[in-house]
């Protein structure tokens, strides 16, 4: 993509209003907007890092049976209340049309996706089956404060799953937590991402959740850098120990959840009465999973976890681009320089290799500082006094490294 | 995809409100299901025919340039009190939080796109320029009753055009309208969608909005089938002659929008006081253009314009799968023709031939009533009986036509 033909831009400043690192420094790089208190557009640059997420996620949980499916967000009252949810949840939206019949802006989907399964649902040969989707969720968060680490309005990737019992709900919960694993370790948090105990687990004496170590973190965890295992706040006060190795020597650390998993059991198929006709012949209540991971809170961590004074480093594997390539002909006497950058841009497209090209008739420390605000892993500046030696540079936004290549060694690696 | 592992199923009937034809198909056919009055889930036969038609859309909207973002649906008030709509437009749903502090939940984005693109544009340089996104709107219809056609929520492409003048803009008006032929061409409908002229252009005398002739529409349109155009209500009753032409031979039908384009010229801009500094160093205001597809109403006109008695029948381009593979192995002695099917299935998938495998234990009857419901375009049925004679029998669904192949033939095809 031509920098040039992008409508966005980096600013000097973030809103005065934003606090969170990870927002100031994606809202200056270009690649979100904030509309409102945790409330966010994201942008080109932006859009495409989220897609890249999305697109891991979905490969992940596909391996494992995932169906995706997108439910709505205008939800009937009714569905909940019959959870209790109308009135327990007190960050849920209301929203009432002019004949005064009354919805949930959804935060979450389980009164939606229970009695959707049910009415495909019959007997044991139907389960187990799991459904995801990439939704809106609605929160009324009163004080946004994180960035996008906790908006109002955020893209989430749930899950859940319907089990005959919970021996078979356990082991997909099991599933899913080596699938959140992997998701992790793609997105580049897996080394700082720990599987944390919690205490509240419906079928073993623990829950999980997964814990990224960051100062931006609201959550407290001690790591057993032995297990690669973090437990909670609740856990240590009780047991003192790890749960795995029993070990007593903790590090402790602030902490962001990215993802959770969940044995609902049948705290949801109850209320809406969601039985299947089991082997034996006998109705039988349906055991459920959830599984969550918010788009924006992960790339808002990966930005956390990621970027020095700069800007941000993106890893690999959801860089919007693979490499950014700066013109720096200059105003005059560049022509060749300006001639050999379109040719590598049109080379390396053609090749397929995805590229942001610094076509823009700015100076030499404007593209820069823009570059390493932006964060692409792979800089290739082409300019006349390295072309007159036959090499162009190459930079790591990461390690900061530069080395001279000639153009034949740059097609070469990508 | 093997059918035996979706966990949606088709059903004997629609709910009893569903009055809509596109509905009531879809939603026996699996493809969605209605959570509540203009309110459905995309169930996963649904999603893929869904995610095809954005497909089809980017593609189209990249060629001009477009630039895909994605903006929230929660809205500030102020936002919408500028442009006045926070109280001129009808069907808004307003959401507060618990503060009081009131939110709009975006019916369109002109209240949040205008001052977004607006803090990235100083000069004429930066013009003209063009963004859209996929994104859910909200609209409070009170008597929702044409299926997925005018739904209360719904997924919509909007894009908004940003220009320094009115002939800038008309100019891109005029690109967008060949845009949308292509789409509607793409899709399946282009056949029976007619450029229509309506009254109210702000450039030219004429506005234009596209309409696909249909039984189920709202709206009526005269055909000049010379022209290969319509013209609304309002304008026969005003000119009587085509506006191309000038003839005065028309078909009259019902129709419904399926898109539209508007010349906003500086309705939105102005209020955002939204200024570029033009070449000769004066401040100008900006000309706006806006485009919108809603994603559910193309799906639910293309089952309108191409169902039969027996179900729907999908363009190949949007098909969830181009062939349905089925098992007619039956449940004795047949393991053959189950194990040739198996065989073509794993053939086709391997070749990247989209298959929906019908490999479920169910009666040859439900079979065939399943896929005549579904609509894919071309099955291929495996029987014991058409092995021994070495044939497979190929249907079209639209035409009805069959063919006895060899398996030979068939992976030349495919």
């Amino acid at each position: 993509m031509r920098q040039s033909h992008l409508f966005t831009g980096t600013r000097r400043e973030a809103p005065k209003d934003e606090v969170a690192k990870n927002a100031s420094l994606l809202i200056r790089a270009g690649f979100i907007d904030k509309l409102h208190a945790g409330v966010y557009s994201y942008l080109s640059l932006g859009l495409i890092v989220f897609k890249k997420i999305e697109n891991i996620i979905r490969e992940e949980v596909n391996k494992v049976g995932g169906q995706e499916i997108l439910m709505p967000s205008l939800h009937p009252k009714e569905n909940w209340l019959k959870t209790g949810r109308w009135d327990s949840m007190t960050d849920l939206y209301k929203v009432a049309d002019s004949s005064g019949r009354e919805n949930a802006l959804a935060p979450t989907h389980e009164e939606t996706v229970v009695p959707l399964v049910k009415s495909f649902v019959q007997s044991y040969k139907d389960l187990p089956l799991s459904v995801y989707q990439f939704q809106n969720k609605f929160r009324m968060e009163l004080r946004a404060k994180s960035g996008i680490l906790r908006a109002r309005e955020f893209v989430m990737k749930d899950m859940y799953s319907f089990h005959t019992d919970e021996n078979d709900m356990h082991n997909f919960y099991e599933t899913m937590a080596d699938v959140y694993r992997k998701i992790f370790d793609r997105v580049g948090i897996g080394h700082i991402t720990y599987k944390t105990y919690a205490s509240g687990g419906s079928f073993s004496k623990f829950s999980h959740e997964f814990q990224m170590v960051t100062d931006a973190g609201e959550d407290t965890i001690y790591i057993c850098d032995e297990c690669s295992i973090a437990i909670n706040d609740e856990i240590i006060e009780v047991q003192k120990v790890c749960p795995v190795c029993g070990k007593d020597k903790f590090r402790k650390e602030k902490a962001i959840e990215v993802g959770n998993i969940f044995e609902l059991k049948n705290k949801f198929t109850e209320p809406f009465d969601f039985k299947f006709k089991d082997s034996d012949g006998k109705d039988k209540i349906i055991q459920m999973g959830c599984y969550g991971i918010g788009l924006g809170r992960v790339m808002g961590a990966v930005v956390e976890a990621s970027s020095d004074s700069l800007g941000i480093i993106w890893p690999d594997s959801i860089a919007p681009f693979k490499l950014h390539l700066i013109d720096l002909s200059g105003k005059k006497g560049g022509e060749e320089a300006k001639k050999k950058a379109e040719e590598i841009y049109t080379k390396l497209t053609e090749k397929g290799v995805s590229v942001l090209y610094d076509d823009r008739n700015s100076t030499a420390g404007e593209k820069f500082s823009d570059s390493d605000l932006i964060g692409i892993p792979k800089r290739i500046i082409v300019s006349q006094r390295g072309l007159e030696e036959g090499r162009l540079e190459i930079k790591d936004r990461k390690t900061g490294e530069v080395k001279m290549i000639t153009e034949k060694e740059l097609f070469e690696m990508f």
